[in-house]
């Protein structure tokens, strides 16, 4: 069999076959595909396309690539939740706890931040003592004990993943749905939960800049996780504008308590709700309405709240700093950012926010850069609201002074304000199973 | 500028500028930009296309990655041609002294045979003391006393075509009429003749497997070299059949001096009239009719024979053999090929037929493969022609005995005898000016 071969069928359009698939993925992980054949398939593949049975091999192959977490430990009770990235998306901080509360098993691998979306590692590091990570053995251990571990990616999972994926990235070749699919499922494959909820973004700040877009994108990562014999589903969700209020890391590690502990209910609270509800019917096998008052008793109980300090004291965390959100350092600086005119906020360049944060200290440019937990954006009207001249739009908070003027003209050209008011898109356009 | 921007621009269907072109081919010639990055733009190239104006600044830039041969002193009659490669093709050995003993000055670089193709440099190797390798001066001399040379591809010229060919070879991302285009075109004009004449081949033994696709390459080709200020033409030739009866080295050479003394006018007779016609043509500025019968003379005259000895003895090969081509070395072995039954022969696998003569010893598999001068096939009988049961199909030369029924084998595959005549394609399709 030869590479070659390979990349001319599916540059002809052609379906490869099983034994295709794995040695390209096989011969590319271990180096005897060289980068420039591997891109120029990639490349047949983004005009081409897969067939699901080809993704599904794939997504297979990929996740065979390096090791699986075996929950069976677990039965059918472990579940994972993923996004496909926004600004101000912590719900992982949220839907865990809730579900772990109602006897779920929740099992996350998480991501750093990088560019305009932070990363819920990041987000959960800004908790002073709380340990990314953990030996596989205490992993399982405080999963079986807590109900849940929020745990940064380690070991040796989905190796052609990440060789591909940095490839992608440099070659134009990342926004193709199966190559898509492919990267998230196999890795949601490898790290081992029965039960999967997607949380597919769509808008100006996601990755999906179209309905249509997402909703193809979750239905093919729902049938291939159900043909990988997972329990699937996927959520549609708003990202014109940031998820909640507040971007940054102990900033939204604060907004996400809020929420827990029942006394925020804005759009983070009702998609937290909408993620977990899922997860609970899935687990459980309950009706949605069931299912959904569930979630709704384990806030109002403050059981989800105090599964949070159980989860947060297990994993080595300081459980004080969530019971009193006073004790995050605060930011040397801040700066009010005043509306220019009056009118309706007609939209929000939520990606041009999410680079406010980064100039702000609270992300990355570059992987090798340092975060500033403190830093990041108090939003104070969102899309659709009104707002006089000079009335405060956002409060912006970072350690280096010099980062709040250039952040304050970032953020103010991320928000248009007009004289008529727009109609917004829905907080969830669907959810697929 | 970053290569990333560009690949994405061809991925989308965008024409790319100049300068993104321009920073393309000299980031890809020095290194500054990978083979990968190289690779994925081909292949969304292969799938999105260029315009005319990019295909112009593509070959332009490949032309300019290395150094010019500087022709001017040879004003308006310097004169090159092109052939997109067959099996039995030895036009050039003919063409050259036709056209120069017309008082054309023939500069021509060649390449050294691989696969089903042979090369003209390895044809004039098997001329005891022929050079395929002479200084640039000694170069312009002989053009300049003689009227031609024929020489190997050396020095640095255009060394970004050579790159992205090795890369184009592995990815799959050959078969694309810009992507050819500019390839040969960039030689061309590197090579530095004012006046050029492709032989576009056409049928199972070349490259353009269909009429329509051999003229879209034709006619870009030629749009391209006049949008570069050359004299262009270009004809479609028929390699459904391999040209001529003799393939291999020197029984190529032999074959192309029967033909230069008037003794054969056989199919490659015609097709070498029609491409020094078209060169006199260009050259001279002359009716067709005018040219052809010049040429015509140079044959009937002993003119264009007399140019040949000349041009051997001047590049250091012995001309006694051209004269006297029983010199030449002849293989050991031989084996006529019957045939297994009777009918007419209705079609020829000319790639087979080429690597037949591979097997005997007289081309490359791979690149350092040595090449046995005197083997090859003397073909008797070529599509559309009857045979009898047992009759003589060709005969096969070789110094390797071992390897003469192994290529009976192929011979005898690769020629289908049936009892219908059936249509033969045209020698020649069209003339592209």
């Amino acid at each position: 069999m030869k590479m070659y071969d390979i990349i001319q069928k599916k540059k002809k359009g052609q379906a490869l076959s099983d034994h295709e698939i794995e040695f390209f993925i096989k011969g590319y992980t271990d180096g005897s595909i060289p980068d420039y054949q591997a891109s120029a398939l990639l490349m047949a593949i983004c005009f081409m396309g897969m067939t699901d049975e080809e993704t599904v091999t794939l997504t297979n192959a990929m996740a065979d690539s390096g090791d699986r977490v075996d929950l069976s430990c677990f039965g059918n009770l472990s579940a994972d939740k993923h996004s496909t990235g926004g600004v101000g998306d912590k719900t992982s901080l949220i839907v865990a706890p809730i579900v772990a509360s109602l006897g779920g098993k929740v099992t996350k691998m998480s991501g750093r931040g990088l560019g305009h979306t932070g990363g819920t590692v990041d987000k959960l590091e800004s908790i002073p003592g709380y340990r990314v990570n953990l030996t596989p053995e205490e992993f399982l251990s405080q999963v079986e004990k807590v109900g849940m571990a929020v745990v940064g990616q380690s070991g040796n999972l989905t190796p052609a993943d990440k060789k591909l994926y940095a490839l992608r990235d440099v070659t134009a070749t990342v926004d193709n749905i199966p190559l898509i699919t492919s990267s998230i499922m196999s890795k949601k494959l490898a790290a081992g939960s029965h039960n999967i909820v997607l949380d597919v973004k769509v808008g100006s700040g996601a990755f999906m800049k179209t309905p249509d877009e997402a909703t193809e994108l979750a239905q093919k990562m729902v049938k291939i996780g159900k043909d990988c014999n997972r329990n699937m589903a996927a959520l549609i969700t708003n990202m014109d504008i940031p998820l909640g209020n507040n971007v940054g890391n102990s900033l939204e590690v604060v907004e996400a308590i809020r929420v827990l502990k029942g006394e925020l209910k804005n759009d983070l609270y009702e998609v937290c709700v909408a993620l977990a509800t899922t997860m609970v019917e899935l687990i459980f096998s309950l009706q949605r309405n069931e299912a959904e008052q569930k979630v709704k008793n384990a806030i109002e109980s403050g059981d989800a709240f105090r599964k949070m300090k159980e989860w947060i004291n297990a994993q080595g965390g300081n459980a004080d700093y969530i019971e009193n959100t006073d004790l995050f350092e605060q930011s040397k600086y801040s700066l009010t950012v005043k509306s220019v005119k009056e009118g309706y906020i007609s939209s929000m360049n939520v990606e041009k926010i999410g680079m406010t944060a980064v100039t702000l200290g609270a992300g990355r440019r570059v992987a090798t850069d340092t975060i500033d937990y403190s830093a990041g954006i108090i939003i104070h009207k969102k899309t659709g609201e009104y707002v006089k001249e000079n009335q405060d739009l956002c409060t912006l908070y970072s350690n280096n002074n010099s980062s709040l003027k250039e952040a304050e003209k970032q953020y103010l050209e991320a928000v248009s304000i007009s004289s008529n008011r727009s109609e917004t898109n829905p907080l969830i356009y669907d959810i697929i199973k």
